[in-house]
């Protein structure tokens, strides 16, 4: 009989998982990765999903195509709603199924969803940016904005139509609002007959003073003068008290104020997943504000060297919710596991090396901060595209769907505008579905 | 001020629809385009997104992006519910409102929807295969089973669960069986841990005693031979009686049998839209019994040489419901108008001109009738291939876009394959608000 190998389970299957995974191609270990979805998300080009840019297929490659190669992993559909770290065993659900799985070494790596600070209320009215449905949902919203305001014959119901809020100033925000503004003035001018497509406004709310506060002031204010000459309209120091179905209402030094419109985007704000809850409950560590798990230096829960929270699920040094950390973690994690079974020293902190920030604001502009160097315009914009060219194909090994996107961004078609009979009805039943997800 | 141009309303913007109102494209006349969606829909590829090939936009371009250089044209969002012959005027609905626009002439091109006999409540068991819907409702569905199956444990489950039954072995349904077992057989082995999907059975019902019966009793056979060598196991004269969750009931000269299966296709009859009873009440026209209305030989609605229906929804010489039937009616109605306008005779007879059927069944196999010559194998597969390149090409004048569906079609990707949580709960209320349309 067969020694049994050492038994990994990965939780999640987002840059944290799937690099954990692939890291532990050579290892001896047998791999149960776990995921809520078939596909990985490359959530960074969520937001061109959702202006028509790009298919589904084309952000979300499935998970087993990209890991056909990989000898040692299996990979189960199912939401992971709970870990027994006694009995070293998690338990997911998937559509009329339920199971549970033995683990020797664990890395949860769940991401992170939505926050609305408490309000979730507002989710109906201001859907978030986090997963394919999202990005689906708001694909219909905008573009049939469009549609709705061409058969309006009232003044302020056109105008109410055409304003189109975003909220949060930070990389999503700013990419998602840049990129409503070239639908509005690029691409949709002369396919209405009642309508200029160019009067449509395009506001970006922020509570802090500055857009994209992460990347230093002087990329901020580049992004800033950026948007402006796009025709985005940015409010800064500006909070959000309500959002209902017609409009928004604001609060900022001048009082409260009210924005009519139909079409508002969340884009602001992240909280740990209810597993992160679970988890701590378990092992008694502690969670942050957003709920993310507290580990050890070395990304371990405290107390249980075999468990591992990485990615936007973990909170350590105050590193920011991005796919590099997510990725550099998950592999740190594997990394661990690699040299326990080799004998080896374990333990060894994570190190996060910032390979810099990138936001695209609109064709042509982006800006780009690396270690001291700062890039902004077409200089910026070109790295951002040679970083997400290499990235899509090292993922996707398609050539071709590589350049239909590069020939889709450049130029002028829009050609992934579909919007469902489901999208209209489905929202509240998810919802509902979401609420009593333990 | 300007003298008032004919006006001309198109309702609907599928193949008969939309050439109609290319074909009035140096006409002096308004058009007005109303639709129920955003896009067109190339239905004859519709199997190829269910099954992972190609995604919404491939398939569905937006009408305004398809006219958006035609400038007598405007486009209009809305399902049309009612005609008045008397006032001249089509009402429509669309999301938060209704509108009512006036014509002078009228073609009403509304397409069909899937018939289930009488038996609509087997709609929630088995998707039919007309709209994007549709599609990527059995995208979830086929993609899903596998994944269900691979987490299933009791072999009575796994094998309901790797069943596929196809009803009606028309182009659709052939089409649909080839590509699920392509997927079966070529893409998804390999891919799994514990099934193996080559295990898969894939079921082609239908109540006739022979496959693509309108192609011929040649072409009929090698299709028939084609479906075995790929594996698909092919039931004739074998009627469906029952269709529920788990499985489906058929009768056949032994008796009936169940086949237990957790994925059904209907690619089995078509019906007129509601608009079409609407229609025959309110002119006294008569209908067939799918519910198309029978039309003079110009495709104008008896008493009214201003109504025209073509394509699906016309009932005219026994000719079938066809891309090339609707793409020719939709022309000559706009040729009729055409001709009044220059005050030439009109009233001309509908001549369909047979370009002939094709049917892909696997990669490098089709079947092909043209006029008095038989294509099949690798040479109706290549007539197959050129006439779809030439369409999506004239179409979308987007070359990448036709070359990944190239490269995806001859290579082994089947990179759209994401399903949406949307789809799990909206079939039911979509269903519901189906049935609450006029």
């Amino acid at each position: 009989m067969a020694e049994q190998r050492h038994r990994v389970v990965v939780v999640g299957a987002g840059f944290g998982g799937l690099f954990a995974t692939k890291a532990l191609r050579n290892a001896p270990v047998d791999v149960t990765l776990i995921n809520g979805t078939t596909y990985h998300l490359f959530q960074p080009l969520l937001y061109q999903m959702a202006t028509g840019i790009l298919s589904e297929g084309e952000i979300a490659p499935p998970i087993r195509e990209i890991l056909k190669r990989q000898e040692n992993v299996r990979v189960l559909l199912g939401t992971v709603t709970e870990v027994d770290p006694e009995q070293r065993t998690v338990t997911a659900v998937a559509p009329g199924t339920s199971y549970t799985v033995e683990y020797d070494s664990l890395i949860v790596a769940a991401g992170a969803s939505q926050s609305y600070f408490g309000n979730n209320q507002f989710a109906e009215h201001a859907p978030g940016m986090k997963s394919i449905d999202d990005a689906l949902e708001l694909r219909g919203r905008i573009f049939g904005a469009f549609e709705l305001a061409e058969l309006a014959t009232d003044p302020a119901t056109i105008e109410r139509l055409l304003t189109f809020v975003v909220v949060g100033a930070g990389p999503t925000g700013v990419e998602m609002a840049g990129q409503i503004a070239e639908l509005a003035h690029r691409h949709l001018p002369g396919q209405y007959d009642r309508i200029d497509p160019r009067k449509a406004r395009i506001i970006l709310i922020d509570a802090l003073p500055t857009v994209l506060s992460t990347f230093g002031d002087r990329l901020s204010t580049t992004a800033l003068r950026q948007l402006h000459l796009l025709g985005v309209e940015v409010e800064l120091e500006t909070k959000v008290v309500d959002v209902d179905e017609t409009g928004i209402e604001v609060e900022t030094r001048d009082g409260l104020r009210r924005i009519e419109s139909l079409t508002k985007i969340w884009a602001a704000g992240v909280a740990a997943p209810a597993l992160s809850r679970q988890l701590a409950e378990a092992t008694g560590a502690k969670t942050d504000r957003a709920g993310r798990l507290q580990v050890n230096p070395d990304c371990t829960v405290p107390g249980h060297p075999e468990i591992f929270a990485v990615g936007d699920m973990m909170a350590l040094d105050n590193l920011p919710g991005v796919a590099q950390v997510a990725i550099q973690s998950g592999k740190h994690a594997a990394g661990q596991i690699k040299r326990r079974l080799a004998g080896e020293e374990a333990g060894q902190p994570f190190k996060y090396f910032d390979k810099g920030s990138l936001a695209t604001i609109a064709r042509f502009h982006a800006v780009a901060s690396v270690g001291r160097f700062h890039f902004a315009g077409l200089a910026g914009w070109l790295l951002w595209l040679v970083v997400h060219l290499l990235y899509l194909v090292g993922f996707k090994n398609r050539v071709t769907a590589v350049m239909h996107w590069f020939v889709s961004f450049i130029g002028r078609g829009r050609s992934e505008r579909v919007a469902t009979f489901q999208q209209v009805f489905a929202r509240r039943a998810l919802q509902q579905y979401r609420d009593h997800l333990p």
